[in-house]
Order: structure tokens, then sequence, then C-alpha cells
């Protein structure tokens, strides 16, 4: 048993954090192991969307608290390691942002703290409806500085807001509601659920997935007429790949489409 | 009969895609006669609030893939004709935009794809209960990239995700409850709701919508400091105006104001 | 009587603005009044969280429209005053935004113009469940382009955009469901829910608000990548505070902290 585990079903990768006794803490060796498989995932073609679930109760209860603290024994307090430690864990989540392939956070129990800046950073979400979401470090007097960068980019500002200040939690519903995740489910459902909104993904031209993916979280930082010019490259590069061509062609001619990928 | 038809109501102008059995396709002649009118209404001043609507079955289909794989006849494999295409039909939804009258899109049927994108171009949109909506070109191989830059400025973000990596479709009530459409209604209602919200628009004093709305997607796009600054100029030019002078004054007189407009 | 009065319950201030008869006006007399408490709340480090509320019938119903059209009398037809007039009132909203303190407006009865400009900037709102919200400046001719400022930075913009063109109403559970508001509650039940919230904050350790406040406006004007460089150094600067230390040891050893705030 290793701290994350990987196993692949067709063109779907499944990720398992696995250290259910710390909650799946962001712990230095989670971020390392995690930051390895999403390198790796980067590079191979044959997968066309990521799983990411927790092993155990909980989805990821962030930080790992008793490492940070036992980093504060070095001459600064732990100033540097806690600055290496954050840019570590941004660094992992803009590699989500920016695999190829999608990435679905199955999510159950709690997700808290960096475990729900995980949630809110994944391209999409599944949950089990029992699951609890909150960004809840002001409850110990560390705001959830990182977390909130994900978290309010994904949900209305005085809900974000609330949540950040008052450490309280929301119910699955909620966050389905707000749009931190895209839907609760029974946790009887959750692996279905997940695996069908993975398997329909995967099912799509990889290629066009991929460029998709890239140019909406690019234009989404763009003033609106450069967002256009921006995509209509995108798409003009999008129309030029075979497989696309044979794909409308198929749509035109009311068949299934014959793809390389 | 002709691509685009246009008849006015008092100062509500009501455009209608005409193309019926191409689903009201974003042809090149259909993008023409588009532009050509926003442009005759940027400059109309009886008109104050525009109706758009699609013959027929649907709404709108997107764009007109036939016409889109006879391009590719070109030399360049359709290279400079798709770029060509998309730049004029952002240059239509920036037209759109900066229209100073508000465009109301009046939907049924379906709007995928670009004609998803003019729904969330328009100002504002009423749809029968019956709509569907999808940005489903991931189908086809093709990204959506282009709709995606009006979707995602108008829903949350893991929503507008889901609906253009699985290529699914959303019910009109669903896209009331994101944020696409303003309201979903009986189709036997929609025309009656739609005529109430462009007379209520058209009701109003037509320089201070027109000097709103340009500033409403201005400031948009402005750091927080900035875009009161900016607004705070908009608000005195609109101070200024004769008519606001003769609508405050008959608030406080507890009157009808007597507009000149 | 003064025009805004306060007082404090223990770490929470209650600032209540008190012109009912003007429905709360934003008169030269209401902004100075607020900016001056601002002013003094932003160095008073015994205060952890700030109410705002509305004497009488109404919140606050935006300018005074009275006080503006006196101001038309200037040899210039009022426009160096109300240029002078927008900018106080944006150097206020600026100023709420900027404050340590968490602030939460209570609101009943109306919200309208800047009254719903000032509930959109406040970092969180409880509203009685009766509570009309508008920005209905349209309807005088006047369009409320600085309320749209923080409105649409609130609710989504089709929304935003209907309330600004039509000058209607919306209740308080829409407003709920929109984002405008935290929530809505039975009037009877208003003073208790938002003192539970502001006294809930004002549990929290002062320094993380007061970091994670300033820090969260601040992300979010930025490109994800900086957002991530700029929280990264504010989780850093958290995790040295004395304060925070003992939080999360306590958190470890499970008992209370010991906060020297």
């Amino acid at each position: 048993m290793t701290i994350l585990e990987r196993h692949d079903t067709g063109a779907v990768a499944h990720l398992t954090m696995n250290a259910p006794e710390r909650l799946n803490a962001l712990s230095d060796e989670m971020i390392a192991a995690l930051q390895d498989q999403f390198d790796a995932l980067s590079e191979d073609r044959s997968i066309r969307a990521v799983v990411l679930s927790g092993a155990g109760k909980a989805f990821c209860a962030g930080h790992d608290l008793k490492q940070m603290t036992a980093g504060r024994q070095a001459e600064d307090g732990g100033k540097a390691y806690f600055a290496d430690l954050f840019g570590r864990c941004a660094a992992l989540m803009l590699s989500i942002r920016s695999l190829p392939q999608p990435v679905i956070a199955r999510v159950h129990g709690i997700a808290t703290a960096a475990g729900c800046q995980l949630v809110a950073t994944c391209d999409l979400a599944v949950a089990a409806d029992t699951t609890r979401f909150g960004v809840n470090g002001v409850n110990i007097g560390l705001f959830c500085s990182t977390p909130m960068v994900a978290l309010s980019r994904n949900i209305p500002r005085k809900q974000a807001f609330e949540m950040l200040t008052t450490g309280g939690f929301i119910p699955a519903d909620r966050a389905e509601s707000l749009g931190l995740i895209n839907r609760a489910v029974p946790s009887d459902q959750l692996d279905a659920a997940t695996a069908e909104l993975a398997e329909t993904i995967a099912s799509k031209l990889g290629a066009a997935v991929k460029i998709g993916k890239q140019a909406f979280y690019h234009q989404l930082e763009l003033p609106l007429e450069q967002a256009y010019a921006y995509t209509g490259d995108t798409m003009v590069q999008n129309m030029m790949y075979r497989d696309t061509e044979e794909g409308i062609a198929a749509f035109i001619e009311k068949r299934d489409p014959n793809w390389r990928q």
C-alpha cells in the first residue's frame, strides 16, 4: 500500500489518497505523490479522464498540522518550510488546472481546508450527499487564505466569505446549489455516478477536450475581446484536427465517427 | 421572406432568424444579416429594446456545419475561412454587447453551441420551459471554445465545464437556476413574457439605459477602485441629462415625468 | 440622537443609520458620519465584527434626491458637487471593503439604489424575509451605475442586468438564492440571527480574520497564479502569529486555545 494508489479502467485513471488514519492530509509525502502522478498523467495519452478520491472516512482534511508544527523547530520558526510547503501545494493545484485531462473529485465524508480547496480546484466534483465541506482554518487561528483562491472562483462571494470567517460547514446539497460541486448523490451511488461522468468524458475526442480545457481557464482571465480572439484561434486549430473533420463528417452523414484516438 | 425578419412594435424591435430548415444556423448569411441589423439598430434612436427569436422548431443550433465543411475545399484546408468565420461571429457577439439597447433572447426548442452562446451573449433571456440548452460541439470533436466565453461569464464554472466536456443538455429550469436565462415560462406565455420585459425596459429613459448598459459591461472587467472611478463619472454624466433632472423632479413632486425622449 | 448611532456589545460594534424620516438616505451628513465611524473602527482593536442597520421602516433608500436636486443651483448645474458626492460615496464603500473587521448588513424594509449597494458591499448580509431589494434609479432616469459595481460582483450578470434595467424589486428569498445576502429570516428573528453571525465571527482570532479579509478581496482581482503566490505569503505570515501557533497546538492537544487577543 502506498500513500497514493492508482488504477486505470479503460481511459480513466483513478487516484486514491491512502492515508486514512490522517484523513488523507496533504502532508509533504501526499503532495509529492500527487504531483508525481499528475506529472505522469500529463504525458499519458491513453488516459482521457482522472478521478481523485480518498480512502477511509474522509476525502481530505487539509494540511497535516502535526507535520507543520514539527516544522516550527527550525531556526526561523518554520518560515522557510511553510513558504516552501504552500508553494508546493499551489503548484499541485495549478498542475490539476493545467492537466490535459479533466479531473473529477469523488468526495465523501469531509472535505476541509486544503481538502475543500482540492474539490474546488478539480474541474468537476461528485459528492456523497452526506459529505460536509468547510474552510475552517479560522477556528484554530489560521485563515484558509490559499483554499479561498479556489473556493472564491467556484461560489458567490458572500457565501465564500461566510464559510471562511465562521469556519462553519455546509452540507452537500448546499455545496451543489452554490456551485462547489456538480452534484450530490446517495453514498451507494457515488462510485457509479462518478464513473458515469468520467466515462462520458473519456468517450469524447481527447485532443478536443485537451485544447478546450486549456482554453477554458485561460479565457476566464481575459477581457471579453481578447477572450474571443484567443478562443477563435483555438477553434481554428481544433477544426484542423483530422479527427474533428471526421467527427463533423460523421455527424452530417448520421453515422458514428471513426476516431483514431 | 428573408433570412432575418424585423418588425417593430412601438419602441421594441423584433428580429426573427428565419432559416427554420437549418434550425437557424449561424451561416455566413445569417451572421451578415444579424450584423447588418445590429449596426442599423445601434443608430436607431426610436428603438429602446430588441427581442431576438428564431422561426420554426428551434432558437438556433449553432454554426452551419455543412457550410463549414464545404470551406475545407480551399487550398489551406479551410483555415483562413474558419479564422474569418470565427472573427465575424465574435464581432457579432461584441456588437450585441455594445448595442445601446438591451437585447432579449426569446428562446424555444433548442439553443446549442453558438446558439447557446447567442443566449448567453444577449443581455437578458426568456425561454419556453421546454427549451434545452447545450454546448455540445465536443460530441463531434469540436470543443465549444468560443461559446464558452459567453457561457462561462453567465454560470458557475464547474457547471459550465460539465456542459462543455460532457456535451449534455440542460433543461430550461436548470438554465434559470444557473443564471443562463432570466426565466423559463410555459410555451404559450413566451411571447407575452418576453414582450412584457421588453416593454418595461422600453418605457425607461433610453439615454439612461444606454449609458448604463455600456457602463455595466465595462466596469465588470475593471478592478474595484477603477470601476468606482469610472461609474462615478457615468453617474455625473447621467445626472446632467435634462430628462434625468425632470425624472428626479417628477419623483420628488410625486408626478409622472415628462420626458422628451 | 445623532444621524448614526453606535453601541458596542462585547467585541461587536453596532452602527445604526438614524434618519428614518428620509429612509436613512445617504445624504452628505450620513456619508460623512459613516466614514468617520469606519475610520475609527479601522483602528479599534477591541472590535472584531461590525453590524450595520437602519432605524425606522427601511434599511436605506439610496442617495438623498432632494439634497442632490438642491445641488443643481450651483453655477455648473451641480456637476462638481455630484462628482464629489459619488467620490465620497465610493470612498465609503471602499472603506467597508478595507476595514479589518467583517461588516454585516442587518437589512429590513427596503434596500434600494445606493442602499442596495451598501448591502452588496458589506461582507455579509442577513435580511428580514419581508425585505425588498432594488436598483431602481432607472425609473427616474438615473441608472444605478455605482450601485451596480457592488451588485454585479455579488450576483449573476443577467439577473443584475434585469434589476438594473427594469427597476424592479426582488424579495428576500430571491436575494438569498442569487447570493446578494447570506440569509433571509423571519423579522422577529432578525436581530438574533445577525447577532449570532457577528458573535461567531467575533469569537475567532481577530488577527487571522483581518489578514484573511484583506487577502480575500485582493486575490479575487488577481490571475490564478498570482493569487496563489500572494495568498501563500499570507499563509506564512499567519502561521508566524503566536496566537496561531497556540490555536494549532490547542487543536492537536484537543483543548481550547488560550489566545491573548
